[in-house]
């Protein structure tokens, strides 16, 4: 890791047609799952504090996230899970697990059961997401044989690397954690998490090449290509939902790729609308507390959290609300991938494996081969 | 040009950075001008023969691609046209022509004028396009001082660069002219041609980069976030459509940068969908013609051409073709991309300037600097 070789060429070249393969092979079965989903009756029952015009959505199907899974944990079994790339069990295992926990709220949360929590509780879910995050936090941090020796490092734009320690655990936990819930608040409307969730996932590809981890490369685009995929069942009108089961699951492995990579202070910029989505729930709510503690009455800063409903009310269409909030992911993916290609100040620095931007192959290689033979 | 170097990495990270302030200033200026053309009136004239679910898009504001082509002149005079960069003139100008161009056509058709021809005539139209298609194929062609001495250059993926002479300029002419056409009709449903262009326009910065030209990364990545902040206003129930006077210039202009990327082979996949428009176009007229001469009766192969009204005849929703479509446009850009980074079976044909994927900066730049000074 952490050159651009001629072979990490062709690893980024493999990568993208792992995500077109990802793709077709996502759309095959996935029309086969949602047609199975219909029969089971598996239809989401929408919340009925959510906007009025939402209610046509009753009785969709959901758990849809499942055909990524599938077809991630397949290819990557397959195309990217050689000896020497057991990491790549880390972002796995962290999204089954995920699936498996969203999979108990979506099922309580069907048409059928008429459960008044439309879910498992929030203290349930709360508690076995972090214990979850904290393992893998472990995992990431923790040298070899018990971990991935991803001990504490980060990249700061414009700086370099640097060792945060033992802090790494409990931040890790936090991003895990936190992304995933994001992600999951965000799935809210038609496309608006599939979309943005492609797009972090395409930018963090782009971003592993440049740190030079090809496995991690490789496994962002598999995860990119089967999201766009979902999103031809996920086009307006859906004919399925992500569900908890995708959006928990693609959320944490979202947070696990950018710690993999060294580069995770930017994902508040790539996933940007995730981030935004859930800082306006935590608003809301803190201010409503706040002011009904205060004042006697709560007061609320948005017309209705998270913040995507808020500009449906005041009259954008939910189309135009996805597209906007897409359209605004591409443009911080794209500020995201800049600062992840900005050359470190000192040439030292760069010629370090793991941490430069584009180091090139030996000049042996390109002239010819002069010696080490 | 023709290496990866550092300087052109922060050109990229340059490029990345200019396509986040095209689509600020378009998202900025677009307001006003949208707020303008629905003062003035100029409303389109929706078409009879469409789908009639379509008529309630009448006198939605038209000529929106206005705000794109404005942002890109003035980003591009100020930011990217340099004395050492006047090659960047070849898109402006070819872009500036064809918008004029479909300008006259946006003017005719206007809902006020009930023109029975819904603008200037094919004819007209046609003659006026492989004029200036031929002029900007010829300066594509020629050597310095009139013309980018770009004289026949072709890159055959997994063989190389190989030079077909004076064959370039006719191949040229069509590539414009059929790229500019194929925009045009692409240009049906709300945001199709906006994100077709926009992945495109990505996707031919990355390749431009690839073959390290750096001005032409930086001109591809302005169109594109110009484009992307379109779609803001284009986003469905659209505020503005395009118009051809956007789609025109936009198609032609990407030509011209797939032209001058040497890498034009890639664009009927990176393009894809605008090739299957013009192609649905073409073989439903002719299969109609032929039918017609031969049985007496005209027969049809799609329900309606171009394919996206097939598509939303036989029952999916506008916003399922248009999504469908640009993922098919996603993957296809990725494909497209993979590509441009198969490393050239030969290390001396790598070697050579404009030629290579990936060739490192002089080993003396990293290593500190051993000669030469």
């Amino acid at each position: 890791m952490g050159a651009v070789t001629p072979a990490l060429v062709a690893k980024m070249a493999e990568a993208l047609l792992l995500a077109a393969a990802a793709f077709v092979l996502t759309l095959v079965t996935g029309r086969w799952w949602v047609g199975w989903l219909r029969t089971k009756k598996i239809g989401k029952q929408i919340r009925v504090e959510g906007p009025e015009r939402h209610m046509v959505k009753n009785g969709t199907p959901t758990m849809g996230g499942v055909m990524i899974i599938v077809t991630v944990v397949i290819l990557t079994i397959f195309f990217n899970l050689l000896p020497d790339r057991l990491s790549m069990l880390l972002p796995l295992a962290t999204m089954i697990s995920f699936a498996i926990l969203g999979s108990f709220d979506d099922f309580l949360s069907l048409t059928g059961t008429r459960s008044k929590t439309y879910g498992v509780t929030v203290k349930f879910k709360f508690l076995w997401l972090l214990a979850i995050a904290l393992i893998a936090s472990l995992a990431l941090y923790l040298p070899k044989p018990f971990g991935l020796e991803n001990s504490g490092i980060v990249v700061v734009p414009f700086y370099g690397r640097i060792d945060i320690g033992y802090w790494y655990i409990p931040i890790a936990t936090f991003i895990i954690v936190a992304t995933a819930n994001a992600v999951n608040l965000t799935d809210g409307l038609d496309g608006l998490a599939g979309w943005n969730l492609t797009i972090a996932f395409a930018a963090y590809g782009v971003i592993a090449f440049l740190q030079g981890f090809d496995y991690l490369v490789t496994y962002a685009f598999t995860v990119a290509g089967a999201c766009a995929a979902f999103l031809w069942y996920n086009a307006h009108p859906a004919q399925v939902f992500m569900g908890d089961t995708g959006s928990l699951a693609l959320g944490a492995t979202l947070a696990i790729v950018a710690l993999q990579s060294q580069q995770w202070l930017l994902l508040p910029i790539v996933g940007v609308v995730f981030m935004v989505e859930v800082l306006s729930d935590i608003i809301q709510v803190s201010y409503f507390k706040w002011t009904k503690r205060r004042f006697g009455q709560g007061k609320r800063i948005f017309k209705m959290a998270p913040i995507h409903h808020h500009f449906e009310l005041i009259g954008w269409s939910e189309m135009q609300v996805v597209q906007r909030f897409v359209l605004i992911g591409v443009i911080a993916a794209m500020i995201g991938i800049s600062l992840a290609l900005k050359p470190l100040p000192s040439q030292e620095t760069m010629a370090q494996p793991g941490n430069s931007l584009l180091i090139p192959w030996t000049s042996q290689e390109v002239r010819g081969g002069q010696g080490e033979e």
